[in-house]
């Protein structure tokens, strides 16, 4: 279809949610209930109301896919059909059409103030697995913690690395946590001591969201997997470096990272992003068959981060793009299936850091300070090496053309002094 | 109260399910519906017709947890709880009690030959750890991949070493599957392949089951950790060890582990294992204040591993005990909780592999054969350093004393040809 040009909800050229958007999110209606819903300018568009006032009646949709804590059975439809309610959205809210837009008594159930309403967590995440798969982060990673003339391991260019994560404590934009405590030990210590982190950082990701399953014992050729995609997310992967330092080996990374992370409430559909698809990075030496791919895989998404400390101004410490991703999801997904793991609706699987080609477009802070040798001086002449207490991370998100914009909105949370 | 000795059904002094065990499981009954239920001897007891016969009357406990797939809502009951409906089943059954004994027509319906039954997962779990616990296993790793005389890293005397697992491929003991394929680089290619694992092993583990939650940031003191554990289960950590030698470094095993895992399908209740507790190894140095107990933590499980090529004999291949854990679940909980991740009823914790002392007590095929350079004979005359197509794979392990004998069962997979 023609993408219409706008809509009859307003809104400015700035905006993430316009009708080229058409994102899925959960949000708390003033009864409590979570409910199904899509976000237009400064509207969230409760897709339950649509759906028991007969606008997706072709589909046939049980009431209780959008009455619902969480998008897994929206998404367990499948794209034939999630895709279907993305288009009747989109027509039904273009300037073009008066149905419910002249219908008052519709329009009151259906739209709501976005700035009145509380988003829940998207999706039930059965599985979460983080990747590595920022050439620029795992670079930087090497050169400082190994040797800059071999900062990649061997293994880097040859397997889209990732990691099981905990999905119990990933959180959704707006859920403040408290200031972790675990085991460090310095350098120059003998022993280990046990105390909130002194490192506590962010990592700039993105995630996607697992649309179809596959039983155990099955693969995803790399030119199916995206059918197997539904949608993106911002993700911040909150990191305590002192604690990741000591535990670490040779098992890798667990309190370091499982007290908290953060995504947005939004999920875009990759048929959402479809017009922002672009090359990969060329990968050099060529990869094995089962991960080799010429479709445009990536995505040339905009993504900022900011520190807000508590009623201070917001100072920007990161400009990067999604587009500079090394390994793809398709080839993360193609590898992570390829041994027979079996994929579940829901599961998320983020990128790793981004971290961009320059300074300036690094995905965290251990590589914007460089090990807090380089700190960031903030608007109100305090320094950042790391993340202050009471200091709010925001990070966002958007893709855009001549003809549209398309955005995530923000993921953002603030961290409390430790318990 | 005082444990009776025998029970009204029969079984032999080497049973597992001996009427002071009463472990919990989920099977299927004949037409198809999964119910809750427990084991005595030859028999599983399903808990779903007991409740509605009015056998657990004074809990008042709906029958829809007894209905159900999983042990989750029924764990959630609370231990308050649970353990009363294990008294009950003790007293019911027990050789002084006649009221179901004699009741032709209600041990029909309660009572179903174990042979006949099949057992399922028995916990959705939200969220698996693999801990890293057995000295002698670690030693013999860091032995031979490592620095004999520095065999153990840095942090492992101080952490309870863990990392994040992968649930949703955690199958039911009797779940085959086929021989995984996946990347590895020959110590002397340039380059890696994809294939077949070719050094396809198993590792002895056993695990616990989280049985009641945490809000995220709450921590769990070491002195309280017993109020958590619900149960233990057997536990086949199946690993592609060529695999896991490419892909490990920097962030820990991921495809090596993901494409299967079986636990048993009986949960042993921490009350059931109490005449077995032991103390843990001393810890030298001292740990953290946050990992200090003086309880008796370990638990003396005796534990078997035999291979079974097809059509062929069993053969032993390890005896080890749990008692050997140099941390205790206790330890590991207190650690995993210390930064407030937070942990959900069905959380399954595992223990790592569970290496003796002696050679003949190693969990896993690596250090049996020591990396293939001592391969074990068996009974048909061939030989395994690995695991081969075909075989399958026994772990048995049981508690016992003068008065008692409290066991697991086993739990057992066989591994099908590469897809």
């Amino acid at each position: 279809m023609t993408s219409p040009t706008k809509s009859w909800i307003p809104y400015t050229s700035d905006c993430d949610f316009s009708i080229h958007n058409i994102p899925f999110g959960i949000y708390k209606t003033t009864s409590g209930t979570a409910h199904v819903a899509t976000a237009i300018g400064d509207f969230v568009i409760d897709l339950a109301a649509l759906n028991s006032l007969g606008y997706f009646q072709e589909l046939r949709i049980d009431q209780s896919i959008f009455v619902n804590k969480y998008l897994n059975d929206f998404i367990a439809l499948g794209k034939h059909k999630t895709n279907r309610v993305r288009e009747i959205l989109i027509e039904l809210f273009s300037s073009t059409n008066s149905s419910l837009a002249t219908h008052q008594a519709h329009k009151e159930q259906v739209l709501k103030a976005m700035k009145d309403a509380e988003m829940l967590l998207p999706v039930h995440i059965p599985n979460y697995t983080d990747f590595y798969s920022s050439i620029e982060h795992a670079t930087n990673v090497g050169t400082m913690f190994r040797d800059p003339k071999n900062a990649l391991l061997p293994n880097w260019k040859h397997i889209p690395i990732g990691y099981h994560g905990r999905a119990s404590s990933i959180c959704v934009s707006g859920t403040n946590f408290h200031r972790p405590k675990g085991q460090t030990k310095a350098a120059d210590a003998e022993l280990p001591t046990f105390g909130a982190t002194k490192m506590l950082d962010f990592e700039l990701e993105m995630a996607f969201i697992i649309g179809k399953e596959t039983q155990l014992g099955e693969t995803i050729s790399i030119e199916k997997t995206n059918e197997y995609i539904f949608g993106m997310v911002l993700f911040n992967d909150w990191s305590a470096r002192d604690m990741q330092t000591w535990e670490y080996v040779p098992l890798g990374p667990f309190l370091a990272k499982n007290f908290a992370s953060t995504i947005s409430p939004w999920v875009v559909t990759m048929e959402a992003l479809a017009p922002f698809r672009v090359a990969q990075p060329v990968q050099e030496p060529q990869v094995l068959p089962y991960l080799q791919t010429t479709q445009n895989n990536n995505v040339d998404i905009h993504l900022q981060v900011t520190i807000q400390p508590e009623k201070g101004e917001e100072k920007v410490v990161s400009n990067s793009n999604f587009k500079y991703m090394y390994w793809s999801m398709n080839q993360q997904l193609a590898h992570h299936a390829s041994n027979g793991c079996n994929m579940q609706i829901g599961d998320m699987y983020a990128s790793g850091t981004i971290s961009g080609p320059t300074p300036d477009s690094y995905g965290s802070m251990l590589e914007l300070s460089w090990r807090g040798t380089k700190p960031i001086a903030m608007p109100d002449g305090s320094e950042r090496k790391f993340i202050l207490d009471n200091d709010t991370v925001i990070m966002r998100g958007y893709c855009s053309n001549d003809a549209m914009r398309v955005g995530f909105g923000e993921v953002k949370a603030k961290v409390l002094p430790q318990l």
